[in-house]
Formats: C-alpha cells, structure tokens, sequence
C-alpha cells in the first residue's frame, strides 16, 4: 500500500495514520524523495483501503501487491521524466542518446569524443572511470582523476556525464563531476549501494544484472526509490543464456513489459546486449520502436585499440550513421497506431 | 567445400571429380536439389581448391569449413527466394505476413479467418491441424480431414496455406493440401523428419528449438538442403531462459545474426516468443525492424475462446492496426542507411 | 483422476462409469496396459470422487491435478519395477549397471565389448545403431543391420540391449532385437514416437530433453503410459545451461525430485550429463547416492578412436574401478538413514 | 606466470626481477600474502621460463596461461588447507560440517543453535546478520549488534562463526567477531568487496554468483588472493536456470571441477542450491561424495517461523541424521578407488 502524504504535513498526523496501519498489523515504512512523503504500508490482512485513506494529510492512496511498489505502473501511470538541466530529458516522449567509449582512456581520447558527439548533436558522454573487470590484472580505470579531467571538457561543451559508479565510497568523491550515476550489471543487487544512492539528489541509471529477472531489476530500483530518490532509469543490456553466438541475449520482450509495469524510464544498451559491433544497430533500432526511451551505445575513434570493449564499439564514422537511423524510427514510432 | 556442379553433367565426370576428392582424403556428399547438383566434399586436409576447381564438370567451388555449408551465406551471397506462386514471395526483398490461428477449431472458424485475411489483403493462413501438446489428454488437432476443409477455402479464395508436420508419415496425406511445410520447435532437430522434408520441392519453415542454438538451427536446415530442397524458411520463435515473466524470451540478436550468416529467408514469430497478446506487435515489429522477411502472427476471432494459445493471440480487430505498423516498418526500414 | 478397473470388467460397466464422468463434465480417456485398464478423467469441476468410486467395476480411484497423472506417484505410491527377464531388474531397489560405447561400430567392437561386460557382470549393452547428429555429414549408425550382428553377439550371452529408436518407422525392424528403446533427448517431446512406443509391451528408457523440465518429462511419459505401455525409465541426461565449461549441466536436484513426483525408474547418464571422461565417475556416484536406480555409461575400448563422443567415455579399464565405485556406493546407501 | 619470492629478498633483488620482466614486456604484479610473496607477470610474448627462474631471489616460477593464475592448481598442485585454530581446518582431507539459521534472529535462538551444534560435535557456525534481500521492506538482519552477541555465545562455547559480508565498510567492525568472511552470491563480482577482504588475514568463503561461470569464480578469487590473502574457499550454491522445479540448480559437476582447476577447498552449499527442505540431504552427500571439502547447511530449531528461508531448512531433528549421513559419506568416500 502506497500513502501519498500532503505537502507540509506535520509529525502528529504521520504518527495517526502509522499508528492506523500498525492497528491492522502493516509495517509502515517512511519514504521522504527530493518529490514527495510517503508512507509504503507493507502487510497481509485484507483490508479497505478507504478507511486510511480517509484519515487527515493523506493526499493518495494504492494498493500494490508487487514487492516492486513506488516504481509500479500501477501506482503512478504518468511516466517518469528525468531532468537534467539544459533541456535535456528522458522519458515521457523525451528521447536521448548517450555514447562514448567504453573505458576513459586519456585527455585526448576525450577531447575527441566530445567533439564528436558535438558535431551530432549528442548531449549525454558515457565512459567508464571505474571499470569492473573480471580480472584483477585487466585495466581498472583512471578513477577519480580521470572523472575531473572528463569533467573539464564536458562542462564546457555543456555535455552531460554518465559514468559507473562501484562502492559506496566512491559516490562523494565523484557527485560535483557527474549528472548520472551509472550501476552495473554486476552491482544490479548490491544493496547497500543501491541505498546509498536513494539518498542522494541525483538520477541513476541502473542495469539489468547478468541473468537479472525482470521483478528483481524493479525491486532493486524499489531500494533506490524507497530510500529517497526518484530519479531512477532502467537499462535493458542483454541476459546470460546458453547462446554462446553473441556476448550476451538482448532480451527485447522486457522493453515494452518493463514500459507497462513500471512509470521509470527504459534504456536501451545493445552494444553489451549483443556484443558485436555490426549488430548493435539493428538491435538498437529494435529497442527503440519496442518503446525504449533513451539508447546508451559505446563509440570509439578507433575501436580497434580501444582499452576494452573494442568488438561491440562502433567507430565515430559508424556511429554518424548510427545516431541518424536512431532518430528516424523515434519519429516514425509516433506514427504508429496503437491498440 | 561446396562443388557446384554443371548443368547436364554426366556421371563420369563426377566419378572423377570424387575420385579425386577421395584422394585428398575427402568424403563426397552428392546433393541434388529441385535448382542443381553439388558435391560436398568433407575433410580436413588443407589444399588448394583451385586444384580441384579446373576439373570438368565443375561450375563453382567455394570453402566452407563451418558445418553448415549449403545454407550459409560464405557460398552463397544472394538471399534465397521462396516463390509460392500467384507472386506471393518470400525473402530477397519480399515481405510476407502470415497469419491465422493456432489451431483449425472448426469450418466456421476457417471461414471467419479467410474473410479476415482477405480483408487486409494477407496471403498465408497459418493454422495447426496437428498438435504437439505437453499433455496427451489436450486437443491434439483435427488431422487430415481438418486440412482438407482448411484448403477447400484456401484454395477457392488464393489463399496459401502453412501448417506443422509432426512426423514422416503425414508427409503424403499433406502434401496437396499445403504450401509450406511448418516444421514445429520441439521437431527442430527431428532428424528423419528433416531428411524427409529434404526430399520434397515444397518449402519450409523451420522453427528454432526451445533452446536450439544459432548453429544448431543451420545445421537442421543443411539436412533438408542436402537432402535435396534449398526453399527453407528459419524461424525464431523465442529461446528458454530463466526469465519467467514471459512464455520465451524473444532473440532478437538471432534477426541480424542469421541473415548475416544464411542466405534463407528469416522469420519472425512473435506470437510464441513473446506469449503475452500485448507484447506481440512490439516485438514483432523489433524483429521487422532488424531484418526479419515475414512474420507469423497468431489471430483469432475470439482470443478469450481459442482452443489453444488465446493469452498470445491478436484479435481481428487488434491485427488490422498490427498489419498496417508492420506494413509501414517495412517500408520505414527501406529508407535507413546501411553502413 | 485415475480409475483403476477390475480385471474382466465388461463393456456395459465402463460405458456406465463414463456416462457418470460425462454427467460432471469429466472426459473420459480409456487406458489400457499390458497389466491394467484404467479410465483418464478429466475436468475441473470440484466433485467427491467417492461417487464415482463406488460404482461397480472400479477397482481403485484417485484424485491427480498434475498433467502427469499415470506416471505420478501420489496415485501409485510403490515404485515400478522394470523387469527384462533372466533376474535382471530396475527400480524398486535392483540397481543395473547398462555401459558400452556410444556408437556400434564393427562386430569386432561388440564381441571385445560383450567380452568386457561379461567380464564384469554386466548385464546391459548400450550402443546405438542409430545416431542423432547435428551435422547431415556424420556418421549416422550403422542402421538395422548394424543391431542383428549386436543382438546376435549379445542374445549368445544372455546380454540385453538397449538402444534408441529415432522414428516410427524403426519400431518394427528393431523390435525383435533389443529389451529396452531409448528415447533421446532430442526426441523427448516427439510426440508421435511416444505414442507409438506406448502401444508395445516392451521397456521404454525416456531421456530428458536438452532443456526439458521436470514437468515436461512427465509429461512425455504419460504419453507412453496412456498409449498401453507402463514400462516407462526416466533418464536424467544433463541440461543446457549457460555454462560453456561441461557439455551440460547434470541436475543432480532431478534426481530426488523425480524419484519423489514419480513411481518410474530413474536412469543416471553423467558420460553426457558431464561430457569430459574423468567427470564420469564423480557425478555418476552423486546420482547414486541421490537415489539413481541405474547408470548408462559409455565405454570403449579405446576412447580416443571411438566414432563419436570419445572425449566422454571411459576406457575399459578405467570402467573396472567405476563398476566397483558405483556397487560400493548402491550398497553403502542402504545403510543411510532417512529421514 | 607466477613467480614466488625467496622469503626476505630485498627490494633491489625485486627491481632486477621486474627489471626483467619489463624487458620482456610483462607486466608486474607484486602480490604478498600472509604467506609469501610473489610477482605476477601478465604478458604475451613467448619466452623461457627459465630465464627468469635463474634470477636471484626466485624460489620457484611457473606458467599459468588461464587469468586466474594463483589460485590454479596448474601452479600449486597441493590442496590448500584453511586452518581455523583449535585444531578446525578444511581442505586436504580435512571435512567440516557449517550449519545453523538463515538469520541470526535472537540471543535465544542463538543459544539453542549453539546448544545443538555441541551436541552434534559441530565446530563451526552459520547465521546471517547482513541480509541481502531483493524487497527493501524485508527484514534485513540484526547487524553489528546482532553479530556480539553471536560471537559471546561461540566463543564461551569454542564454536566458530561464518557470516555474510555485504560491504567494505562493514569490514571492521565484524572483523573481531567472526572466522570467516562469507561473501554472498550477488557479490561474488563485487570487485572492490574482494580487493578488501583480500587486504584481511581472516578466511573468505566466496559463493559463486546466481549465474556465475566456473572461470568468473575463480577470476573472483584470485582478486581476493591477488590482494594478498590466500586463505580462500569456492562455495557451489546452485545456479539460475529455466528449472522453476527448485528455488536454483545444484551444479554438481562444478565440484570435481573445481577441485581439479583450483587447490582451494571447495563447500557445498546444498540448501540454496535445490532450496527445498526434504532434498538437502541427497543433494549434500552427492557434493560430499563428488569430492567436498565441507557443507554449509541451514537448520533452524523451528523452520516454519524462520525470519527467512524456512523452506529449505532442516530441523535440529533432521539435521542429527543428516549430520551423521554426511559424516558416513565422509569415510565412505575415502574407500573408493581413483583411476
């Protein structure tokens, strides 16, 4: 059960209605975002809802019966926008496309990336600084250093920035330098990271986790939420399956089921969903007339000596092409009937 | 290695086109299909194909290490065609929707559909008279007899007709009642039944299995190209994964991935790779999207009441707006770039 | 629901018990076995099957909702016992060794490997003679003829054979020459083999399929049983998972599962359920002491020129302390308490 | 390759060998355990081994070409041996049984669990404080304070304590009150989780991720040893399938695997691995047989009221069979003949 409290409602009143809800043996749970006060009632006993929704500074009451309550469709039908300054927006009709290298290499490579996502209009720069690599002896990151140098560049041609983010400890350093805090597949149910970003004022985008089900991925965005922050996005980057011919299994159905059971918006990240550059627009173009709202795409000059990932990154003369065919099927998507 | 032999070739120059084969150690596999004869050389020596390429009676060779051969796209670059007659093709350019419901129910049922079809100017009836069910106590179809009807109004109205051959021995009593035969997921690797189908100069689509790999698929349908007919159609359908929020997990990696590979016509059947009604146009429309040549789609008067699948299945009324955004996709897809 | 009729019941008395299923909307599906007859109800009605139970000519009556309703063992709670003749028995605590190669090969292979198991006490000889290959360029078995000169060389020797059927059409040939068919995971769900091996009165060996459930094992093997055929193993064999470091995944959980849902014989086949030779043995006693009444493990005198799976097989040498482990283990379980 | 260092070289003896090595273009590692000290050289070029084996302060130096280098047995062919004082090791034939709750729920349940282990003469103790649960209204462990008053009773008693770590912030403050770190299967990639507890000189027991490949686990535990700490055990925990049948499937062809890539001790953790209270027992002596050095089992005095995993928990009266099944098991196995 999902409380809306009223704006400004005073601690006596929560106390009432937690009080109520303690009477029919539900567990309230107080959830305060940059948005809104809510109470998540969480129970077993039937009940009528009516009778807490009548009670004083109760601006909305739901049922919800997923685990997965405050990102639920059923709940808040209105998509979720994520606003990041300059008129840049995700959801809710707002398409974007996020590119750059998979790895932060070096001030040049930047320098470079910047320049090309300039010249096609491009206004979100990926890039890792953190890399979770299988192996211990496997290149790591430039870490914070790199971030302040990815910074500088981007600041100043207005791009904004989404990076990984891995531990909890991480997060301070790197908050002033960064607009989206990026979870990987790997950390997709790393719980006291996810809680540590609930508390903070800014999106995260967070991804499927390697053979993540489509309820624990909604759950993990749960943490996200009920621990304060809204802002939160959900990335389709592909399933482990026993198909050995491409990286991983881009799982196209949980574009439009994510799109029905939850308001948040959904990303679209082929080149880890398939792994092989040739086919990471086709699979692309698939996410995006299946519904999703935003792609994130690696890109590299020169994807051939690029410090990871180099098989799935298109070059910049690739992608040129790419990010064309990419904003066609979003316009021609409007004009498809729906039923 | 793929021997593409002359036209009118006699038998004496292929003795000796094999003769030398089997002096290097190669096993020859004659193939003699409704459009040509091949000889398939199998080996593992390395030598110069040239040095059997000038022997008479040869027209074309290639090497083909994978194990499948005739059916990859390394031979043979031009995509295959399947013509259906009265213009009705498939692949090569031609999109195909095919559509109808799950099971023949009944001659009501079969009238009601091919008024739909001719409607919105469809094709090919799909439609199952032979059943595989999980159960040996569910509806296993209506056989023969159901055939028969479903092609009296086929036929009277220009309608193709596709449907599932379970085993060898219906091959006969089908074979003028149908213009494609339907080889079914659980059948994918039926291997007698591929040999037979192998034999007739009638297409077929054959489905990928539950979790059959890309690989696996190619090398079922090099049975039924080897055994002597090239018109086959390769059908996804969805794989088995862990996910369980829906029926299969639709692979749309597999879409770029086998038209890369193969020069046969892919198909797309979102009907069971999804299995919820809902999602069906999105994902099929993902598939078209990244390269599919048809789909096949299940429609039914009255989902709620359809004797199997109805949770899949489009309305009429729900198909007509599906078969106008395919349509349109087809044609969107036409105008992207290709790099 | 199960109803088990009295030996000699007549006509009448089945018509008046099916008019009574009728009139609560249960159909009725006559089963009779080469030890039973008995009437399939099914229906969804809530109904109180002691009405049906008292009528005349029912012997026994049960209620089973799952789909698999003969081969489950909360209607027949006493396991199965397969019984081949000359005391050499399956389930219900007689344990068989059934080893040989994967491939009949030449009568010299056969009569090193009789010699072998006669050596050994064995007292079943696995071999196909019929191959299931995913390349059409495989060897293929060496057909009927391949199975007299293996039934010949067994039959002197008073060994049984079991080896799998592929088609219909190979029933008749291959019925006089073997004890028990194997069905092979790629067969699992082909469901007219099934029912054609349900109508003969010899033991069926049904191997899960490459990625089959537990639920649809059963099913399959209903299949068999509602045809007239109750001699029914059921084979765990390994599934297809995203692990790339076995052939497959032997599901050691099925074991104790099947064994517990079902009253059939369960069969234990690490040679494919591990697929790497020195594998064989480890997981083979894990199956054993789970609860396995048989292993089907692949033998050869010289693994590394068998004609197929040699990479799996055990020579005959290694097989003499495997038989050893494995009878050590049947007995030393027996003394295992239960709880 | 992995050199191993004379016990007290000096630094400049050190410089030589990287010197060396940076010559040939390897890259150093320098890793120092609570046991020795090493160089890990990564690089691609051929070259003689013995070259650099020649240099002073090598003690010994070998090829491992697989990225998990230090924990392979390719380099230290002898079982590592996890010594948790008062004579309690595991590994190189060394057999422990863990058990206790899912959660640590109360100072009287802690003292009942306790009370039963002594009984059963088992050392060391399982119980979570941490608990990662998918929903964030879930009850989530009693924390630090919860783990003092675990760590009062074993301790009077002289039973050891495993227990989940979740972050590295937790890190010291449990570091005093526990024996072994358990790192749980969503962390099992949580890189910088590892890097920590590779800092520690207490144990690790790392679980295998929910999808997680034989190579990731081992990729995973050599950060860990990497870090500096070789006290490291690999727990089999079940994997995720397309099985809906059990909560995960139990991969016990991953045991003698590992046993066989790896010198570290390999735990059976047969509760989460089929998830079902009644097949813990055969799925544990199946491990055990198949070559486990330990079992972590759940028990709970009243498994109906357990805060969590309830389902696949033993009585403390179940649990005195099984204890004494596994131990039976334990002996048996050492009987058996290896080929």
């Amino acid at each position: 059960m999902i409380i809306k409290l009223k704006k400004n409602i005073n601690q006596e009143l929560i106390n009432n209605i937690t009080e109520k809800l303690d009477n029919i043996a539900y567990k309230s749970n107080i959830v305060s975002t940059q948005y809104a006060d809510y109470i998540i009632g969480v129970g077993k006993n039937e009940i009528d809802i009516r009778s807490i929704g009548v009670l004083e500074g109760v601006d909305d009451i739901h049922r919800v019966t997923s685990s997965a309550k405050l990102v639920s469709r059923k709940w808040k039908t209105q998509e979720t926008i994520i606003d990041l300054g300059d008129d840049v927006k995700i959801g809710g009709g707002h398409f974007q496309i996020m590119a750059g290298p998979c790895s932060i290499e070096s001030e040049e490579q930047i320098e470079t990336t910047v320049q090309h996502l300039l010249d096609n209009n491009i206004k979100i720069m990926r890039g890792g600084v953190y890399k979770p690599r299988s192996s211990p002896y496997a290149f790591r990151g430039l870490g914070l250093e790199g971030l302040k140098i990815f910074y500088k560049h981007c600041n100043a041609k207005g791009i904004k920035i989404i990076t990984e983010v891995m531990m909890t400890d991480q997060i301070d350093g790197m908050y002033d330098y960064i607009d989206i805090f990026q979870v990987g597949a790997r950390n997709s149910q790393n719980f006291n990271l996810l809680d540590a970003l609930g508390k903070l004022d800014k999106p995260v985008m967070l991804k499927r986790a390697l053979s993540g089900t489509i309820d624990e991925l909604l759950a993990s965005a749960e943490y996200i939420f009920s621990n304060g922050n809204e802002d939160i996005m959900l990335c389709e980057r592909g399933i482990r399956t026993y198909e050995t011919a491409y990286r991983n299994t881009f799982d196209i159905n949980s574009i439009p089921l994510l799109k029905k059971k939850s308001h948040l918006p959904v990303i679209i990240d082929a080149s880890h969903g398939v792994g092989i550059r040739e086919f990471v627009e086709p699979v692309s173009l698939a996410g995006v007339i299946a519904g999703g709202d935003a792609v994130i795409t690696e890109v590299h000059q020169t994807p051939q000596i690029a410090f990871s990932d180099g098989a799935q990154t298109l070059s910049h003369k690739e992608a040129k092409i790419y990010y064309e065919n990419i904003r066609k099927t979003v316009e021609f998507r409007k004009g498809l009937k729906r039923f």
